[in-house]
């Protein structure tokens, strides 16, 4: 017996495009981005991988991906949840900031910490300032952060995998998770055990699905699973790795 | 205490446009279709109606609505629950046939029986034919009919209204049904307690909030309830009433 785990980076959002911080701001995808989902879909269909439910974080960038890739699929009258432990990484003050400018600013040795350090957050964002989300409804009476580096990351998205995606797996279900770079980071991380130093060095494309088989102990039978358009994820890889350039 | 509930119909279809019966064959929003799914979320954002939770059908039509209105109204990442209970009426025999061809060959008299009476389903479809959906995965050990008339829709629709909708309103949460023309109807006759010849007159305009506030007992407090927009409401009621012309 072996589980199905789909793994689905939102498309480029408008802020992708602009090269900002976005985090936990809940921008749309870009043109760009949309066609990504939706070319999501079709590799999906193209491979016979049909997923049974999906799980999306709170934000819109990944709330859509999933929503067009279903549809290109004709899968999207499958059962969906969500949950903020999905979300990005929240960026702390960092949220809103142009990436480059944070680089000039701070010096490409801080700026690589805050961006890849496993357990340096930026600094924590001032509530009720213009991107924070102390005051959005959808998190309302919920743990939220003001910051996170990727342990934090890991360490919220796990409950969330515990308790919702891994009953859906061991049911049998062919499980999508339509979230972001880092949460999908956190929970490769979790899967292919990967230590906190190697893990900084793993990007993950946009819109281009990330299929793993998991045997009954849920680790993958193939260390890193398979992009469904290997060739287009390697490029895309190189290019998220110049992102701040 | 009142209890909110939004009914949604699907915004126009490729065949609404195109003058055919669809039932449950799953076809997209034409280009109107989906600038109406958009404007209904901007007029509930308008009238200060946050859903807290959305139903819809397993049909793309209603489901892209939902997404559509949601996302303009920033409630795109509320609970989403989805049900064939939700579909629109099966058209039996009649699904993928031309209204004017149908009312042409039948004449008029049977053409209006099998539309708007109470009780008189069409001829049922024929397993395996080209818009029989008795091979659809999503529909695979429900118990799913073969063709219904309005009658049959509300007797399938009551158990999912009661075991779904009933609770999440009893809970205080601001409930959107995003269905179709005749599941929409069937929840109306059932609300507004509408006897059974009258409720053949009644129509659903697409892409018009319609809002009911319900007491304690779950009966509407203002018969029929209120379109959000009062006037392209009455517009556009006229215009379903004359398909088939």
């Amino acid at each position: 017996m072996t589980y199905t785990l789909i793994l689905l980076r939102h498309g480029e959002s408008t802020w992708n495009a602009k090269n900002l911080f976005t985090g936990w701001v809940d921008v749309p995808l870009s043109e760009k981005g949309t066609a990504e989902a939706v070319r999501g879909g079709t590799l999906l269909t193209d491979a016979g991988l049909l997923p049974d439910v999906v799980h999306t974080s709170l934000l819109r960038r990944a709330i859509t991906t999933a929503n067009l890739a279903l549809d290109a699929a004709d899968r999207h009258w499958i059962p969906v949840k969500r949950h903020w432990r999905l979300n990005e990484r929240h960026y702390g003050a960092l949220q809103g900031k142009d990436k480059k400018q944070i680089r000039d600013e701070f010096g490409e040795e801080q700026f690589m910490l805050w961006r890849r350090s496993y357990d340096t957050p930026p600094p924590e964002i001032e509530l009720g300032s213009e991107f924070s989300q102390d005051a959005d409804p959808r998190y309302t009476g919920e743990p939220i952060p003001r910051t996170e580096c990727l342990k934090d990351v890991l360490e919220r998205a796990l409950p969330y995998w515990d308790a919702e995606v891994v009953p859906d797996l061991r049911a049998g279900k062919t499980v999508l998770v339509a979230a972001h770079g880092n949460s999908l980071r956190a929970i490769i991380k979790h899967l292919d055990g990967i230590d906190d130093d190697t893990i900084a060095g793993l990007n993950v494309p946009t819109g281009i699905p990330l299929v793993y088989e998991l045997g009954e102990d849920l680790r993958p039978t193939v260390p890193g699973g398979k992009y469904l358009d290997a060739d287009a994820a390697a490029a895309a890889i190189a290019a998220v790795a110049n992102q701040g350039r």
